[in-house]
């Protein structure tokens, strides 16, 4: 008993996506960029600049706290790690200081955990914070450099190149990781470079050249950020969400839960609505000091398994309460179903009442499961009324399958 | 051995301050609008509507959970408390349905616990929520009434009047209330009417006739919001901060720790900015299932000490970074004062140099108690180099005493 949209937008997904059999689901890891920034004084802070030291740690705890196994395995070096020149042969190299065992070690280190390691370059003169880039020139050379490191993830940046060269480049990119014979994810930042959305950005190449991207600004640690960047994608959902399936993803950015600048409603929101999107659950945080209460929420299985659903179907926004709720949506395999309900109020919590009629699900008994609150809520029919409470800037996600 | 600016502070201290010999200190307490609302569905929402069941809740809270022992000593009702009108007598009554043994006996059941008993009206024709207001005819009748219900506090709204009649009406409760001969906190909304600024608003009155002040907008259950309220009165700190003193304090409104839109470095935060400000400290938030995280921040003796310091002198924003740093500054008894480092930042923790002496401290050795941290930090100069590590949308909140 699939619900009538889900049949449309089966229907509609295009067939293509890059053809290196990679990231069926949107990928799961950490990345060093929104928490660790660019901090490179070890000397001060060496405990969380940039450094070997700072993945090792990150690696050992994606392990020993289960996150690994709960899909995890992406550890994503970011920007800054390279030293400030390339190496007498015209390779990038990691700073001999803070990485002195080089990347080829790491990777094995990682590896050994049963972790996949993901790398940083900047199609580009420079990286955006001004380390040697990957020129036009360089791409043949870095790909290989990349794939001899037995690197598992390509982040691909833009800073520093112009519209032409990253036409050339991202494609480019795209065929000299394949043709090193090593499966690599391959991250582009190419749309965010040129505004996100059609006709500057054309979704079909991108699904046949990279396997996600970022299409919006960076993330920061603040609820105003994850509600601009949630603005954004769903009102872009026209263009966006039909150019995302299994090995293409669209990529809202980072979660940032467990750093400052979320409450614990405000957490569960961005981990709900990254579900709905089918977004890469990638972490920055310090999974050193992480609380209980926000690794209860990034380790929440019944989001993960929405998050990762087969089916690979992005959600959408199918509704705008003038209570300031909304209303998220997405199909997943098995006639499931998943839904958010976000409340925007700044007040107090908000009883919201429906039906999932009026949600646009058809005839039939259905059963909803609170997956924050884990319980169960039976709706003999379509037309059962419920109501249920949402906290200020918080969420309320049902995880829905027909009786 | 006292700061240059103390002396500049005390010596502009007014001298009138509302002869009622009471708020020497802030008030301190809980109030019901910014969690409650006016959630008058009692019937669907049992344990969270206006009603006696609810404060009684609070007030048990109160003493139960060492608030009281703390000085949150004042229960306040808000708006919505009312019938939707006069008695026979031409009396305020209370919701017969909501409180059915009315106010006499809920005040009666506060007194018995220890804890003291504030209630809303609105000098108008109508509360904000629509229910009876006072009008300048009514004043003497209200002010009795509140004095025989025993009641300790009235917080005087001003909506639905005009500035006129605010002019009249605000002295006239004061001379109603002192009249009664029970001693009645005095709590004015009327600067925030008038746009919380001179020449609108004449803080020598004020401070002759009522304790405390609400100078600007509702708080709401956000980040945004108490910077916004946080921005205000630091931008207005030249007319603000000499108005405040022992018997007469600025408002900047609710703290609403514990409930749904601030992270944790945010109500460290709110809690810190509040005490700088030697504002009341008046929780709305939900007693019975506050995390203790929360609890924690709210309870900080140091920090509590700090807002109560007897002195009574508001402090001010001494300092705005170019790294999106500010610090604020209040001088203590005891030669002793407090500093604020915060964060505006949305990136990560932030590592902030600096000596007291370019924070305008005099010559000498001084000690400083982090409050959140609960550790010492020795300065055997007032030149003596220092880093703190502020978190984004948080605060590094010192306790200075000379050596």
């Amino acid at each position: 008993m699939l619900l009538k949209l889900t049949l449309l937008l089966l229907l509609a997904l295009p067939t293509l996506a890059l053809d290196n059999g990679l990231a069926r689901t949107p990928p799961m890891g950490w990345m060093s960029w929104e928490r660790f920034r660019c901090n490179i004084d070890c000397r001060n802070d060496p405990n969380n600049c940039i450094s070997e030291a700072l993945y090792k740690d990150m690696a050992e705890q994606l392990v020993e706290d289960g996150w690994l196994k709960l899909g995890y395995e992406y550890l994503i070096i970011d920007d800054c790690w390279s030293f400030t020149s390339r190496d007498s042969r015209g390779r990038l190299m990691p700073d001999p200081v803070r990485f002195p065992n080089g990347i080829p070690k790491l990777a094995h280190y990682v590896h050994q955990l049963g972790l996949k390691l993901g790398i940083y370059a900047d199609m580009g003169t420079h990286t955006c914070a001004g380390y040697p880039g990957t020129t036009l020139e360089q791409i043949q050379t870095d790909a290989q450099t990349f794939a001899e490191w037995q690197v598992d993830m390509l982040k691909f940046d833009g800073c520093n190149s112009n519209a032409e060269e990253q036409q050339q480049g991202y494609p480019l990119m795209s065929k000299a990781l394949n043709a090193t014979g090593r499966p690599i994810v391959y991250a582009c930042s190419w749309p965010v470079y040129r505004g996100g959305l059609p006709p500057s950005v054309n979704y079909t190449l991108l699904g046949e050249i990279c396997n996600l991207w970022r299409n919006y600004y960076d993330i920061e640690d603040s609820w105003d950020s994850v509600l601009n960047i949630v603005d954004w994608f769903f009102q872009s959902q026209d263009y966006l969400q039909p150019a995302s399936g299994p090995g293409r993803w669209n990529d809202p950015d980072m979660l940032i839960i467990g750093n400052f600048g979320l409450s614990l409603e405000q957490s569960k929101a961005q981990m709900a609505l990254w579900a709905i999107m089918a977004a890469p659950l990638i972490m920055s945080n310090d999974l050193r000091t992480l609380s209980s209460e926000a690794r209860n929420i990034l380790q929440n299985k019944a989001v993960i398994a929405i998050n990762q659903d087969p089916l690979g179907i992005q959600g959408r926004r199918i509704l705008k309460d003038e209570g300031h709720i909304e209303v998220f949506w997405r199909p997943l395999s098995k006639s499931a179903s998943a839904l958010v309900f976000l409340s925007r109020r700044t007040d107090m919590p908000y009883r919201y009442h429906s039906t999932l009629s009026l949600l646009n699900y058809t005839t039939g008994s259905y059963t909803a499961y609170d997956v924050f609150k884990d319980e169960i809520v039976f709706l003999p029919s379509e037309k059962t009324h419920f109501t249920i409470t949402i906290n200020p800037s918080g969420v309320v996600m049902w995880y829905i399958y027909p009786d």
